[in-house]
């Protein structure tokens, strides 16, 4: 144990949405990236939050120890073999066995050309 | 009561601006986007400040228990009828009866692309 | 003295930029935009660094009790008259006489569309 | 020592991303801009982390007192000799010999016009 787990357990992002059209290069997309500076392998749970509906669970990745994961929400499939929903606002708490540090991406190619919004999770 | 309200009660967003004109598949907006963890309702309340004018409230929204809320600022009306108006700069501080997270995400299509806007507020 | 001051008194940012050149119907600039909800007016003062030269002062600005100010960097004249440079990357402490929020945006129209940048200042 | 070093010695940056592809006025890149605020020069340490193999480090850089420093990631030379590795997602540690305050910044050209990503790091 000598790398330092920095960060904290649990991380927010309110103003999640997976474009439904794509366009160019880029495929529209979203990825929660994580980093991991310790030496202990995270497990990261996701709970999703919409406007008219219960919370979604059982989605989960993993970030080993001293390495950065960017989860690509597009790719992402529940333990019961459900994705993301394209087109619909929803919300994300990620939850991580250790501490990480979280920034929330989201790269939209529906106009053609690109437009991005980065931030650290709350 | 079983899941905790993350968050906290006041959340300040200094540069507010709704776009005169939209261009594209997407519609100049913003959007204040509010996640509640928590087992009890979000009563949402908003004050507009400007930069030549007394603040304004009376606008009011609600996010349910376990949900998010993304905000249309294009489509909030005030208890006495008025909307926000467009292409004046304005500020907010929302207030929330509960803890709640909150981010702000501004799209425009002003010149034709798109481009965007997102931060957690403070 | 009903309205509390939210906030606080020192915002830095590192990442400052006003391009050199326009194009369609936003002219590009930078803003450093002030929320006041307290009930006295706040004096702002701005420090610049720069890369290979001391910093400059000289530059103020006022934010109203209960206002916004949008302050654009492009206009902003300091004491002796200098403006900001344009096409040099340089920094801000912004300091306030009262607690305030501050926020950082900028508009870049180089490349004929828009794109944004928005964050809340340390 | 007259002036105080704003900010915090360690910054943590999870989503960086250094594109393949320029396109227009721009060139694509990413940037660490340091602001220290203080009178002692500050010598800027980096790790970088990846998805697939251990952490990097020998890539160091220098933000003299009093002075803004936008460090150019693709401009970037570890000790060893070696540049950051294009079109691979990866994350970073900003270490800081004395307090300072890191924004990272990112302008992507890929698809022809302009997108920028900027946030304070965590």
């Amino acid at each position: 144990m000598e790398n330092t787990p920095l960060g904290k357990n649990e991380w927010l992002i309110p103003d999640a949405f997976y474009p439904e059209t794509d366009n160019g290069i880029y495929v529209s997309h979203e990825a929660v990236c994580v980093l991991n500076t310790g030496d202990v392998d995270a497990d990261i749970d996701f709970t999703l939050y919409f406007e008219n509906a219960e919370p979604m669970t059982g989605y989960t990745a993993k970030c080993p120890a001293r390495r950065t994961h960017h989860i690509r929400m597009d790719r992402l499939v529940s333990n019961d073999g459900k994705t993301i929903p394209r087109g619909v606002p929803y919300a994300m708490l990620v939850k991580s066995s250790v501490p990480v540090v979280v920034q929330y991406s989201r790269c939209d190619t529906t106009q053609r050309e690109l437009a991005f919004m980065g931030l650290i999770a709350y």
